[in-house]
């Protein structure tokens, strides 16, 4: 989609180099030093020579050393490793660009991230690599860990120990956070190469992408970002990837202030701007993780077989609670609960008691927990089932060796299921079954949120709904029960002023002459507004008519809305039109509901009004009764609470008289038992001292009384 | 708050009974009979008599039987336990209340959650506590587990290892996650009591919350709830626990449809509307959680000493990047970083190594792990900050023994810290420091979003700003950068007119007279906008009139402009006023902008406009070039694209000529370098075949042209 063309280094001799030379000061027992010594002699496979200078000529070790880089044998070095302090770095680097060394890995700190001094060495390497064509990665890194070709060129101890290899290439910055990576793949999908330039002073993370978009052994490539050095060469190595079809999760730090300015304090880099980031990670088809352990969840799940066919799952589990919370966080992610096929259906029921939940979500109770090969054998026909996408197995508690046997299921069936199997170890205690799946390389979930969440965002965008709410609040719910009668709003309206609160002058007008009459009475500019009690909602059909400025516009407009309002709604009876003094535009306009709720009596909610009902649903609910602080909380809650102070060019609302109108709407509603629903929409509330008025009322009665 | 009043039954004889019955029709070896004879003889403090009916009078098992509750001797019988089948159970209820036993738990399955025939069967348990008095819970439920009186009146086999015995009170309705919840309690705090009554015939969770809030050992209740019988008692039970003083944390299923399906199917209970569910919980103090880990932490964090004191946080960490994640998810929370104080500051520089980040969020260094006594002081220093309210701990990898070390150091330093020290284990590896923070009973989270999201939601409300996002896209930020020039409206205009972009007819007056002409000229109504290209935002001066009506308003509108805007921005240089035509209010307000980004060069910025940029800052992110497609995508991803649509009275809008305007636009600001930024709202784009058009531009020129 861009016309961005960069040019990515070869890193092959980098990467997988066959003769390396380590520049260091020491070697003595447990320095970097040594560990990057030991890690290169015992624990890799390096198919050339190991050369080693150390300019001081400290005897202070194994090996043998030479003096200078210059003074090494003759041979086609690949790569040089550097350990020295930043001071001697320079020096180690121009003998590397003067002997044709095409790469240098720097691990030495005091750079950039060290102050003035330290960037002025940076700057230093910077030069030299645009003038010479070195190429050097770091400085202030643990080095480079090839895990496929078992190149150790890394300080750090662990490499010894990191011997699941997989298909998932690392890109970071800082080492804790890289560690962190390889570490949640120490079972089952396993790591590649782990590539970290720390302050990247030249090659760095789009570098690294690309090479891994290019080579064949790395399926999936893991990103942890903390600052982004240049934004178009990271989209170019993201297109790159994208073009080569491999996936690349990616976590950014700095989607907060505290946290765009503690990374760069770590690595000197700038952060970008974070939704403008997280843009062009949608837009370049990377996914996006927000926490280290759902980077390595998700890069996981993208590497191969873990991936869900389709937004449509399955969940199987022991446990009636356990099912209904996995169905809800499906539901609240966007997914879908599976239809099973009549095959799968009858297989569960044949195989299950005959008390277990057959239909999705399944409950095989706890008795079916005793027999494994039966519970693989439905976790398998379950994943069969081609409405199935991917299978979720919550284990809501460690119950020994039931739960180590659900687990031996889950192996098993994973083994030859067509779809991923992915469990969700619920409880803190971890047991055996936990440990059995964790080992296989099941890598169980945590939590159903964190579970979820992720399966949903490696799913395909275009398969998506969005979240599957369940039914809101009165502000969004249908109002008419079958049996409710709407008043009309002239009438609403009178039983509002006899009860004190504050409604618009107004008077219902029966013709043309009487709407301008009243027009006249009332002042300019006016509101006409159908009157008929089968359309409680006027604007619907193009029953309002705001800002009519003299006698004739009124009469016009009565004329107007009569003549139109009845060609749409020939079915309703029209009452006349109500004329209306105009509130200007200075004020904000609100909702106001409260509807006797089933389960906890009267239920009072407030929001934004007018047009933002349907587009933002932002309100905030209590149960009745209520005091003027409960409403002033709500206020507090709502979203967009910024729409009622000072906003543009306009004050902020009259708060003190919206509340005491909230409260005595409330005392209105529940003193009137035969009420069932009453909403004022919009309520215009104005400047301080202009008060809150009710411009339109829905008022429903109940003929069958009844009060719990 | 409310004026609700419930009574709620005196439980202390079901928690702790004195004598107890369990009638049961088998209590051969591993039956559930069985094993609640065990927990009740074997591992129970029963201080009474445990009697056994088994009205069959099997001879299987080791306990004397009696063939009825009349049979039974002469005794003071507190609690009836009933594990009988289905069709037996009444009999042995109508015993009861025959007897006078005050509480009968039936633990048997088979009613109202297994169709119509055990939902009768319920109705009659329903109708025999109405008229007997007899209080009965269950039925189809694991039994009571009176932990803190070794009380185990229940089938579960785990309770004989449930002792690590605290203060948290739990009420479930479903057993196997009332058993997560005992799980995630294995250490520190623990919990006092699992009340669960399954179906809650009669007894049910607002009871049991209501005896916790009265019990002094119990100091926080944890609630699982799937359905809710009766809201107004669980009110009251809410309002009782908050007079006392009493935490509660809630989850609630049924967030979703199908969650709300899954949970009624398993408990034949409604689970009321999502959204008043949670507005009751927050109006009445409880704390609600969203998954079975955060119920588990959040009740232990309530369950004093790990509550934070206030919202500004301390971060002690020994790598950079972890350090940089949590402050970053410390901003998306809402929370903040504490200024430590001088002494803190000092006591870190002088305990630390020379490189360390000693400012919060302080990054003690790898070196540091080596002196645990020394990490134990700092974390110290850190929490008796009187700035500080908690410490947070991130662990990003499991360095072996270095990590048991700072496990060491936390489990030394929470000993008698000023304030909450919480470990976070973010490494997938659970070394033996995990196992040491875990058996200790610190409870590591195992993510920072889990943790930080916990920590907000415990946090007393007040304390709480909004997140602290980073730095928006370009529709928020402000515009100018120092050496930025803007255009004129009228010559930006002239600029897009130009280039074949859309935009209205208009005409640059510099007099009431010609203001007049303008308007007849264009046709009405027109609006009229003052120019001046110091005044890029003419709303926030009150610059702008809408609907013109004709040329002598338009005249009078033009003096008002000018003199209103001049007395409130005299700086400023007033070249006239734009008159130009207005469209009708049936289209809708968008927002384009693009921008030279430092980062990936020009970016295109499109949303909702008008009123609504500042409101919702609903807008998606592209980088240039971008096809029609990615344009449509943008719109796809708006998260109110309800609002272009058809809308209430409104036809969707013509969205394949806003989405040509977008490419337009695009190619002419990328391909003119000396624009810096252009800024299009409103553009309104009207119904299908009235096109887009641009009614505000704000065009940003910069004297030194750079290109990257």
């Amino acid at each position: 989609m861009t016309s961005t063309t960069c040019e990515f280094p070869d890193l092959a001799r980098l990467v997988r180099p066959r003769n390396v030379v380590v520049v260091l000061g020491s070697q003595r027992p447990n320095s970097e030093g040594a560990r990057l010594l030991e890690n290169l002699s015992a624990h890799s496979r390096l198919e050339g020579e190991l050369f080693v200078v150390n300019p001081p000529m400290r005897g202070d070790g194994p090996f043998r050393c030479w003096p200078s880089i210059a003074a090494l044998p003759d041979a086609d070095i690949d790569v040089a490793l550097i350990i020295l302090r930043a001071a001697h770095v320079m020096d180690a680097l121009r003998d590397c660009a003067a002997r044709g060394i095409p790469f240098a890995v720097v691990m030495s700190s005091g750079f950039a991230e060290a102050g003035p001094e330290g960037q002025a060495l940076q700057q230093e390497i910077a030069d030299l690599c645009r003038q010479t064509g070195l190429r050097v990665y770091g400085p202030n890194c643990p080095g480079l860990s090839n895990f496929r070709d078992r190149m150790g060129m890394t300080i750090s101890p662990a490499f010894k120990s990191d011997r699941n290899v997989g298909t998932i290439g690392i890109v970071t910055q800082g080492g804790g956070a890289g560690r962190n990576v390889v570490q949640g793949l120490s079972y089952g999908a396993g790591a590649a190469m782990w590539l970290s330039a720390g302050n990247e002073v030249d090659l760095g993370a789009p570098d690294f992408i690309a090479h891994m978009a290019n080579d064949p052994g790395v399926r999936v490539i893991a990103v942890l970002l903390e600052g982004i050095k240049d934004g178009r060469r990271l989209v170019a190595a993201l297109e790159l990837a994208r073009s080569r079809g491999k996936p690349v999760v990616i976590l950014k730090i700095g989607r907060s202030e505290y946290g765009m300015r503690a990374a760069q304090s770590h690595t000197g880099s700038i952060t970008g701007a974070a939704d403008v980031n997280s843009a062009m990670f949608a837009q370049f088809g990377a996914i996006e993780a927000h926490d280290m352990d759902e980077l390595v969840a998700l890069a996981r799940l993208a590497d191969g077989g873990r991936l869900p066919a389709s937004a449509d799952l399955a969940v199987v589990t022991f446990s009636g609670g356990a099912a209904a919370m996995a169905a809800d966080q499906i539901g609240l992610q966007g997914l879908r609960l599976a239809q099973f096929s009549p095959a799968t259906t009858e297989h569960l029921r044949t195989s299950l008691p005959d008390y277990a939940a057959i239909s999705n979500p399944v409950d095989v109770t706890a008795e079916a927990l005793k027999s494994i090969d039966g519970l693989a054998s439905c976790l398998r026909a379950v994943a069969d089932d081609p409405a199935v996408g991917a299978v979720v197995v919550p284990i809501p508690a460690d119950y020994a060796e039931l739960t180590d046997g659900i687990a031996r299921a889950i192996v098993d069936a994973a083994a030859d299921a067509a779809k991923p199997i992915l469990p969700v170890w619920m409880s803190r205690r971890l047991g055996t079954g936990f440990e059995r799946l964790e080992s296989q390389g099941l890598a169980p979930f945590l939590s159903l949120t964190t579970a979820l969440a992720a399966l949903r965002k490696v799913m395909p965008r275009g398969l998506l709904s969005g979240p599957d709410a369940a039914p809101g609040g009165p502000a969004c719910a249908e109002p008419a029960a079958a049996q409710a009668v709407a008043c009309t709003e002239s009438a609403a309206k009178a039983m509002l002023r006899e009860a004190g609160i504050p409604v618009p002058q107004g008077r219902l007008s029966r013709s043309a002459a009487e709407a301008a009459e009243a027009a006249q009475a009332i002042g300019f500019p006016v509101v006409l507004k159908i009157a008929s009690a089968q359309i409680p909602h006027k604007t619907e059909v193009g029953g309002v008519r705001l800002g009519v400025g003299s006698a004739g516009d009124a009469a016009e407009a009565y004329e107007a809305l009569v003549r139109q309002v009845g060609a749409r709604r020939p079915d309703a009876t029209i009452d006349g039109v109500l004329v209306e003094k105009m509130f200007h535009d200075g004020g904000r306009e609100m909702l106001v509901t409260v509807r006797a709720d089933p389960m906890y009596g009267h239920v009072v909610t407030v929001g934004l009004g007018g047009i933002f009902v349907e587009l933002l649903k932002d309100v905030a609910h209590r149960v009745l009764p209520i005091q003027a602080a409960d409403v002033r909380d709500m206020l507090a809650g709502l979203k967009h609470r910024a729409y009622l102070g000072a906003f543009r060019n306009l004050p902020p609302i009259d708060a003190e008289a919206f509340v005491q109108l909230v409260l005595r709407i409330s005392e209105f509603v529940s003193g009137r038992p035969e009420l069932r629903e009453a909403e004022f929409n919009p309520v215009w509330v104005g400047p301080p001292g202009e008060g809150a008025w009710v411009l339109d009322a829905l008022i429903l009665t109940s003929p069958d009384v009844e009060r719990r």
